[in-house]
């Protein structure tokens, strides 16, 4: 159907950001919208200009025979210090301290909205590495990884925490939980990830950093190469983990059950950005 | 800063389609763009004639004090039913068979592109019952139910497989799954869901329906109205199943494992669509 460049430009963007880093050619917008591919050129320079001075991400064209355009939703520094202040904020409510002096953050690391802008800070950060897998530990790492998976267009992968896995050949290792020094075991179908795979770790909480070696050790059963670890909530003590790279978005720095305060403050990566 | 139309109209869309139900009031774009309420009001409605007739989904404007304009993420019925043909191809691959007759479906759940549209379907189906939470069940529950939360702009809630919930106060129960005969518990913290809730309950797979009638049992003692089931793959047999009211999105009729042959077809709620 022929359209006018404003209504066109509508329907234009709403695809390219429905799909991040997906690869869309010229064609399918010169033949869906019946329009020449310089007017589709003018119109994906106009969303270009709009989105890089708005800070909404970034369109990138390629060239050539297999070429296309393709939205990177890129977050700006000040987007991304307001979403770990807002998440800051949050934690740092003394109704979440819970026994045994952890936080309750279940109902964060469920809310839609807000993982949806954690997803896009962790995309933005991951966005050069060439990674292939995002992979993650369940319960609570698969809605954040979740997240940063769909804004990097690729597919997750979860860990169990058991071995009753029914999905065919099985790789199982045991690991060491950090903190409480309980042994546990974590597993993974070898149908789940190519071997030799890159790939990128991200979890719900760090302390020592037991879950985040095991994970490492399991990769390496893989063969996959692991170009980082993200890591929403760290702990400031113990301040030697068991794993050396990493990247945090915010540390938990000391939840006081006697007079009730949570201290949260964003991490140096995050600190630092300018 | 001022724009052009075709500019401002490229960044109101972007702005209304990233927050999915959420309410924006008019004033936040006049003063956004500094732009009049009438030249707002304008790109607004050529932003929900384009949606309406691309069947991208509905713009919907709310007058009054407390009004302003949401993005709701209804797909018309020629694409629910070219992502439910997409869902059963890849589910028909016999590369799934796994021993048992089941079916490995696993990444499919983690693809976040697929997750999305299923999402979306889901939302479009459950658009006008009025919830207040979605509820699901650890592990492969979450994906869907997360991204179905996502589109309807509402917290998720996620049922735990096991009572060592270290969440406060914890409702468990016993439950027996419907196919292996085996008892199980399930777990919720007191203060994941406000008793009285209105709930929705989306859920991956059900054979005999055991995990959901524990689900709904769960929801009885938090005192939740559950004012729908909804399921990705349901099997066909046994045919009486342990809920009466459920939606499914495709029907497992078949897995031949000799003939290595597997069948999966539309349910009825999806087919009948008009």
């Amino acid at each position: 159907m022929k359209m006018r460049r404003s209504e066109r430009i509508v329907a234009v963007t709403k695809i390219l950001t429905d799909q991040p880093y997906k690869l869309i050619s010229l064609n399918y917008f010169t033949e869906r919208f019946d329009a020449a591919k310089s007017t589709i050129s003018e119109d994906l320079s106009i969303i270009k200009r709009v989105f890089s001075l708005e800070k909404m991400g970034k369109v990138e064209t390629i060239s050539g025979a297999a070429g296309g355009v393709r939205f990177i939703p890129d977050k700006g520094v000040k987007d991304i210090k307001d979403v770990i202040n807002e998440l800051s904020s949050y934690l740092s409510d003394p109704e979440r301290i819970l026994p045994g002096g952890y936080i309750y953050m279940t109902d964060l690391i469920f809310n839609p909205g807000l993982m949806d802008k954690i997803g896009e800070v962790f995309a933005t950060k991951f966005s050069d590495l060439g990674a292939e897998y995002i992979i993650t530990m369940e319960t609570k790492g698969i809605p954040i990884a979740f997240m940063a998976a769909r804004a990097l267009n690729l597919p997750l992968v979860s860990i169990r925490k058991s071995s009753r896995v029914t999905e065919g050949s099985v790789v199982s290792i045991n690991y060491v939980t950090g903190s409480s020094k309980k042994i546990e075991t974590m597993s993974l179908s070898r149908r789940a990830l190519p071997e030799g795979s890159k790939v990128i770790i991200i979890d719900d909480f760090m302390k020592a950093g037991g879950t985040a070696k095991g994970m490492l050790d399991l990769m390496a059963e893989f063969k996959a190469e692991v170009l980082d670890l993200g890591v929403l909530v760290e702990t400031s003590t113990p301040q030697d983990k068991l794993v050396e790279d990493y990247t945090s978005l915010v540390v938990l720095d000391e939840v006081d059950q006697i007079n009730q305060k949570i201290i949260v403050k964003p991490s140096d990566w995050v600190t630092n950005l300018e």
